[in-house]
């Protein structure tokens, strides 16, 4: 092979050295129990789906799917994400069993980037999804169950941002009257670019009034009292029910003792087009980009035959990695060295700590060329070489 | 979307539902731990490579390959093993750092399958590869690692077949003199075709001598005896030294208390090019392909610049879960049911119990269609319903 590539992956592909794994484990390790501890049940999808079948519902942008050819001449996905396969999932097995179904994953997603610039084309989701239950209260749980996953895996130190489709949608339908319109200032939102928004809402041949709902649109983030605001915005209907849900959203997050994680930010919309409802954004301190984001999605399931309502998020194993204070130390093990002379022995020894729980590393010394650099690595050492009756330990 | 393909995932690509999720991660927790606790490290590499890379270098044939052009027109290919990729994170990173390396793995492998027979080609492989050490004392470490893992894991009645490539290789060397008439007699070792095997020997232009050895070769499998007329068919050299390294790789294992589980089958060939000493496969009851199987790679990480001796194996746990007598039971959960008026009683019993350990679902009767179907999934009731003081549980 070239030299060029001889150690090159490609844009966006990463290894995982053992260190970063020791952590990530038990990071993942801790989020999993806290999900089964909630009744929620982990299902795998396979990595490759048809792109008919995944690639078209799952609003990821076309150019940021990895495409292939199968043998048959179909064209096949890396899943982009994972809704929209336990979304197939459910509709064609599983919510023949029992309804509302609570599913869990940990995965990884793919996502096609342009360039190498940190941004990764493979990461691990760890997620949930609630699926058949309408209520105030299957979104509740799982903002709950979301901020009680990072308290476990040791994050104290995040928000979640709260927003509802339904008002930004209701809104913008007031006051711009068609999709086209409201389409074009959603964009301006999802890419956060709030500047653009303020430009392009002052070009629009709008009444000052309405010009003005706009702008005071922006800056509905924040504490609860955001909410009133909101409801001075806009004239009944499908906004202010969005607004009262939001209200009863809260009340049931602070029964929940988890209220004090949760800011407003009704500007918020996503890129993922298939929510219906609440949305929501997590952030940790650390963390520049979102540690993770859901929301309500009514309309999928209906994509696959089967309609159902649905809430569910998903996290970026490497984003809370990366908000982690520190790494976890990485275990170092007793190892035994030992010479063709006292191998039995050195082997009973091993076994002998083996069942008794211990990790230990059993190496003969005449496949080390550097003993010295070899047992640095070593937690502690015992040497059965030579002739002498009894290892010794150092 | 079309019908026809709704519910369809593409050739070799399955669902795990939550029943073999759980029994799965139960087996995988337990090898890991076991590989853990003889001192392997755990790595992770990407699904994509570079197929001038990875692709040309795992010795999975080409059209088993998922071949996708990335944004920069390079050819990529999902992984068709995880030995390669290790090889080439070892000779870039890690094997600065210490030697012998003890690495590990649990990840899916990918190889297109022509056509739907039950043939899967996502698999989820976990071994591991042994880095730097020469020593027959490596392959007796990952051989009685091996059996280890699979006791650990329940499975009692398996056996790990031992062959040579260098027997193989002198063998056919002295007979047929030319690398070509060996690789195409070697073919029909890999594809176990004995019957072809026979006959291709029986047209081929040599002594009636050199035609029965080449016949008696197949014979050579079975108990440790047959390493005698292993040893008779053969005029000294390589041969000779891989008779003599099975015989010490033997006296090992029997001092790891595994001998039990060893079969010799000098007749074995890989498909794995890579090769080059010890070859074994690992058969269990119940599953009527390998479950794993591994060897001697002595010349793979000099294709990555760095010339390092390695040993190592991987099981497919897809097999291993077949071999297993019974799956797990899927852990029913105690769930609570509750409606608005005692809805912070019902989160704050949730919350309890769930500090106490146990897993609890906590469901919304607003939310539920049909109560008596949803509440036969759960271990226990408890309702918080109603104006009642205090839940009843059933």
């Amino acid at each position: 092979m070239s030299k060029l590539l001889m150690f090159e992956k490609p844009v966006g592909m990463r290894d995982t050295l053992p260190h970063i794994y020791e952590t990530k484990r038990k990071l993942k390790e801790a989020a999993e129990r806290e999900m089964r501890s909630w009744g929620y049940r982990f299902i795998e999808t396979p990595a490759l789906e048809y792109h008919e079948t995944i690639g078209e519902a799952s609003a990821i942008l076309d150019r940021q799917l990895f495409k292939l050819l199968d043998q048959q001449g179909n064209t096949l996905v890396l899943r982009p994400d994972m809704t929209t396969p336990i979304a197939r999932v459910a509709a064609s097995k599983l919510l023949k069993e029992r309804v509302p179904l609570r599913l869990a994953y940990s995965a990884n997603v793919y996502r096609a980037q342009q360039r190498e610039g940190g941004r990764a084309a493979e990461f691990e989701q760890i997620g949930i999804e609630m699926i058949g239950d309408q209520t105030v209260s299957a979104d509740a749980e799982i903002i709950a169950l979301l901020a009680s996953i990072l308290k476990k895996t040791g994050i104290e130190r995040f928000r979640i941002s709260l927003g509802h489709i339904r008002f930004t949608d209701e809104l913008f339908r007031q006051i711009l009257g068609t999709e086209e319109r409201a389409e074009h200032l959603r964009r301006f939102l999802y890419e956060k670019n709030y500047v653009g928004y303020r430009e392009h809402v002052k070009s629009l041949a709008l009444s000052s009034i309405d010009q003005q709902r706009l702008l005071r649109f922006l800056d509905l983030s924040g504490e609860l009292s955001c909410l009133e605001g909101a409801a001075n915005l806009i004239e009944g209907g499908a906004g202010s029910e969005a607004i009262a849900e939001l209200r009863n959203l809260y009340e049931r997050l602070q029964e929940y003792g988890v209220a004090e994680y949760i800011k407003f930010d009704l500007p918020l919309v996503s890129h993922m087009s298939y929510y219906t409802g609440l949305v929501f954004e997590v952030y940790v301190d650390g963390a520049g980009t979102p540690v993770g984001n859901g929301g309500r999605y009514d309309q999928l399931l209906e994509k696959f035959g089967r309609p159902a309502s649905a809430t569910g998020f998903g996290l970026r194993v490497d984003v809370l990695l990366s908000a982690l204070e520190q790494l976890a130390e990485e275990e170092k093990v007793h190892c035994i060295l030992f010479s063709n002379e006292r191998r039995l022995e050195a082997i009973q020894e091993a076994k002998k700590r083996r069942e008794a729980g211990e990790a230990v590393l059993l190496q003969d010394v005449a496949g080390v060329e550097d003993v010295d650099r070899f047992t640095e690595s070593c937690k502690s050492v015992s040497f059965f070489v030579g002739k002498a009756a009894s290892g010794r330990e150092f």
